[in-house]
C-alpha cells in the first residue's frame, strides 16, 4: 500500500497550510511572491512560449546540478467546483495516479522512483499541480507520462472507490482529528459569506463520501486540457531543448473547449465582526487568531497588496515584529504571536494574526493589545529603519527562494496559474520597495476593519466549566 | 409609477420575515403548519388531481363568499439559483408582470384591479408564488392570464433594466437601510456554512446589479413549466368547475423538461458557536438573538419537527411562555423576549430566540437566563398543563388560519411546493397532539446545541466607546 501512503503525503503541506491560511492558499506563497531585486544580476533568464494547443510553457534555466523540475499546473482548484461536490478537485488529483492505456494503475510514481526521481501533486482553492524532479536525462520520459495523463486518464470504478477511502481517511486524520484544522474550516466558512473559498479544499466529509467516478471524469473533461494548463520546466535545460521536447510530447495533446472566465461569486459587504469558538479536549492551549477579508494582488487596488505585505512583515513577521515585541517580550501577554499576509489567490488574499495567551491572560487583553499595535501603526506610522528591515527580510526570503529549483518552479507556476503575468512576478520585489510609510498607514486603516474579520478561539475542553458563568 | 410601488409592496412581507427567520421562510409558515384537529367536522374538503402536462391542481372549496383565490406555485426559490446570480428568482418574479404577446407590459395587475380583484407574488428560498383574489366570475380570466405567462413571458431589455432598478431600490430600502435586516443577513450567512439558505432571497447587491435579461430568461426556461408548478384554487368553486377550467386554460401549456431532484449542498457538522455583532447608529436598542441550525419537517427524524414546534410554543410563544415569564416578568432582564420554530423549508427549518435586554443588563446575563430556561426544560420537563396550553394555542391558530381563504391557499401551496403531501398537511395537527413531555426534553437537549448556533447582537452605535476597553 505504498501508493496509499503516498496519497496521504501528497497533500500534507496543503492541509496544514489550511489551518492558518484559510484554506485558500498554499505554503508556497512566500516563494511565489519573492523575487530578486536586481533581476539582471541574479534572477534566472526565464523564457516563455505558447503552443498551438494553448499550453503555456515557461523555462527556468538552473545549471547548478544536472536535474530538472517538471510541473504541470491546471487553472482549476477547489473554488471552481460545482456546488455540492466539494473535494472533487483534490480527489481527481489523487486519481491522476490511477493510470492510462500506457501506464498501469499506481505505476506513475513507481516509474519516477525507479529512475531516482520524486513526484508529488497538490490542490489549492485556485490551482492543481503535478510535480516531478528527475535527473536531466529522464525529462523526456516524464514529459511523455505527464502529457499522456492530460488526455488519457483511465479510471476503474474499483480504483475510484479505494481512493475515495484514502481521501476520507486523509480528512479524518488531518482535519477531524485536529482541532486547529477544524476551527480553521469553521473560520473560513464564516469569513466567506458567499465566495467558495469558504469551502475547504479537501471537501466536506458528507460530500466527499458521495464523490463518484462520474464526478471525477466530469471535472477531468472540463478542466484538464493543454489550453487550461501551464508547463514549467526548471533546471539544467535550455529553452530550445524544452521546446523540442514539448513539440514532441505535448503538441499532440488535444485542445479542450474554451473555458469561461473564472468568475466565482464574490463577497457582499461585511458589516459585522464574527467570532467562532471551538472547545475541544484535544486542544493543548488557549489559542487566539483573527482573519480579515483582504484583496489579493490580483484584486487589490494598485499598491495595496504590496503595502499589506510590508505592513504584516513589520507588524507581525518574526521576533523583531511590533506584535511580538509588545505581546511576548514587553507585556508578556502571550507566549507566541505573529501573522501574515498572502497576496496570492485569484479572488482574495489572506491576512491573519495569531497569539497564544500566557497563563491567566484573557482574550480581551490580547485583543486590546493587538488592536493597539495596529492602531499605532495606522496613526503614527513606522520608522524608515523598520521599513528597511522589512524590505531586507523580503529580499533575503527571495534569495533563499531563488536557491531552490522547485521553489522557483512553484513561484512561477502558481503565479501564472492565478493570472499573474511573468512581468507581475518579476517586478513584484521592485514594487514592494516602493511601498512608503504612508502606504502602510493607509492599508492598516483600510483593511484591518473589524467588520470584515472573523476571530477564532480555540479553548481546551477542561476549561469549559470555568468559562461558564 | 403605480407598478413600481406595487413591485416594492410585492415582497414586503418576505423581506421583513427575513429579519428573524433567516431568509429561508415566509411569513405564511404558521398558516401552513396549522390544521384542524378534526378534519371531517370543520376542515375543507380538499381535492387534488394531476394534469397530463404535470400540473398539480388542488381545490379548496370555501363557499362563504362569491370570491376565489387563485395561486400558482413554482417549485423553485432563491436556494435553487446558480452561484453568483443571487436574486434571480425574486427578480424574475417581478419580471413576470412585464407581459406576454397578449398582455402588454404592466397590464397584468391593472386588469385584475379593474375587475375589482387584487394580486401579488412572492419568493422565498424554496418557492415562488403568484396570487390573485377575484370575484368568482373572473376566475376564467385569471386562469387564462396566469397560464399565458407560464409559457409566453416577453421581456424587453429596457423593461428588464428598469425593473432591476426597482429591485436594487427595494434592497436599499428594505435591507441596507435597516440594521435588523443587515444583521439578519450576516447571521444567515454565518449560520449556513455551505447551504444556499445563507444567501439572501433578495440577493447580494453586487450580484443583483449584474442580473440580466438572459439570466432571467434562463431561470424562466429552467423552472417555469406546468410540471414544476402547483395550482391552488380556493373559494366558491367546485372541483368539477376547476377541472373544466384547468382543462381549457392550463392543459395547452407545454410541459417542460423533467427537472432533476432539488439537491442543494447540505451543511457539514457545526463544531463551534459563532457570534455576529452589528454596531449601527440607526439601531434603537441593544437587541439579542440566537439562531440554531435545525431540521425542517421534511428533513427531521420522525416526530422531532413536531416536538420542536411544541417546545418553542411552550418555551418562547407569547407572554405566557417560560422565556417571557422569566426574563420579562420575573427577573426583569428584558423588555421583550420570544422565539419560534418553523417546520417549513425543503432542507432546514428555522429556530430562533430573541430578547431586548433591559437597561443595564448585559448580554451575558441574558444568555445565562435563556440557557437556564431551556436547560430546565431539558432536565425537568414541563407540566401537562403547559403542554395542553401549547396544543390549544396551536388549534386556535389553526382555526383562525382556516377562516382565511388565502391563508388556506398558502398553507396548501407552500407545503406542497416544498414536498409535503396533502396527507402530511392534514395530519400535522394530529401529529402535534402526540408530542409528549419526553419528546420536548429530548429535542431541547438535541437541537439547542450551542455549536450549531449563531448569536447575533445589534448594538446602537452610540454605545461603541463604552463597549471598548
Amino acid at each position: 500500500m505504498k501508493h496509499v501512503s503516498k496519497g496521504l503525503c501528497r497533500t500534507l503541506k496543503i492541509v496544514s497550510a489550511l489551518m492558518f491560511i484559510m484554506g485558500a492558499l498554499l505554503t508556497t506563497t512566500k516563494a511565489i511572491n519573492a523575487k530578486d531585486d536586481a533581476k539582471s544580476s541574479s534572477g534566472p533568464e526565464v523564457t516563455y512560449f505558447k503552443m498551438e494547443n494553448g499550453l503555456d510553457v515557461v523555462v527556468i534555466p538552473d545549471h547548478r546540478a544536472p536535474v530538472v523540475t517538471h510541473m504541470v499546473w491546471y487553472r482549476v482548484g477547489a473554488a471552481d467546483e460545482a456546488p455540492g461536490v466539494s473535494g472533487i478537485a483534490h480527489f481527481l488529483e489523487h486519481l491522476m495516479f490511477k493510470g492510462t492505456e500506457k501506464i498501469a494503475p499506481g505505476e506513475f510514481s513507481k516509474i519516477i522512483a525507479r529512475n531516482g526521481g520524486e513526484d508529488n501533486a497538490f490542490t489549492s482553492q485556485d490551482v492543481t499541480a503535478y510535480f516531478q524532479r528527475v535527473a536531466k536525462e529522464h525529462l523526456p520520459m516524464v514529459m511523455e507520462m505527464e502529457a499522456d495523463r492530460m488526455n488519457n486518464l483511465k479510471l476503474l470504478e474499483k480504483d475510484v472507490l479505494t481512493e475515495r477511502d484514502v481521501i476520507l481517511e486523509e480528512r479524518r486524520s488531518r482535519v477531524e482529528n485536529n482541532p486547529n484544522s477544524l476551527l480553521g474550516e469553521q473560520i473560513s466558512a464564516s469569513l466567506y459569506l458567499s465566495h467558495p473559498y469558504g469551502i475547504p479544499v479537501i471537501g466536506w466529509m458528507h460530500e466527499m463520501a458521495k464523490l463518484s467516478r462520474k464526478d471525477a471524469l466530469e471535472h477531468y473533461k472540463n478542466y484538464y486540457a493543454p489550453n487550461n494548463a501551464i508547463l514549467i520546466v526548471a533546471g539544467d535545460v535550455t529553452s530550445d531543448e524544452v521546446k523540442r521536447l514539448a513539440d514532441k510530447f505535448y503538441a499532440p495533446v488535444k485542445r479542450g473547449p474554451d473555458l469561461p472566465a473564472r468568475e466565482r461569486p464574490m463577497e457582499p459587504p461585511h458589516v459585522s465582526p464574527r467570532r467562532v469558538v471551538l472547545e475541544d479536549e484535544r486542544a493543548g492551549k488557549l489559542a487566539w487568531q483573527r482573519h480579515y477579508l483582504v484583496p489579493s494582488f490580483k484584486t487589490a487596488p494598485k499598491g495595496d497588496s504590496e503595502a499589506l505585505e510590508m505592513l504584516m512583515k513589520v507588524a507581525t513577521g518574526g521576533t523583531t515584529s511590533r506584535l511580538y515585541k509588545k505581546l511576548v517580550v514587553a507585556d508578556k501577554l502571550a507566549s507566541s504571536a505573529g501573522g501574515g499576509y498572502s497576496a496570492s489567490g485569484l479572488d482574495y488574499g489572506g491576512l491573519y494574526i495569531y497569539a497564544i495567551p500566557s497563563k491567566g491572560v484573557t482574550v480581551e487583553q490580547i485583543e486590546s493589545a493587538i488592536d493597539d499595535v495596529f492602531e499605532k501603526i495606522a496613526k503614527e506610522g513606522i520608522s524608515e529603519l523598520e521599513l528597511n528591515r522589512a524590505r531586507n527580510a523580503y529580499i533575503a526570503d527571495y534569495v533563499y527562494g531563488n536557491d531552490s529549483q522547485s521553489g522557483l518552479a512553484r513561484r512561477y507556476g502558481f503565479a501564472l496559474a492565478t493570472g499573474w503575468s511573468i512581468q507581475d512576478i518579476e517586478s513584484y520585489p521592485e514594487r514592494l520597495k516602493k511601498v512608503t510609510v504612508e502606504d502602510l498607514q493607509r492599508v492598516a486603516a483600510k483593511y484591518l476593519d473589524i467588520n470584515s474579520s472573523v476571530t477564532g478561539i480555540l479553548i481546551p475542553k477542561a476549561k469549559k466549566m470555568a468559562e461558564k458563568k
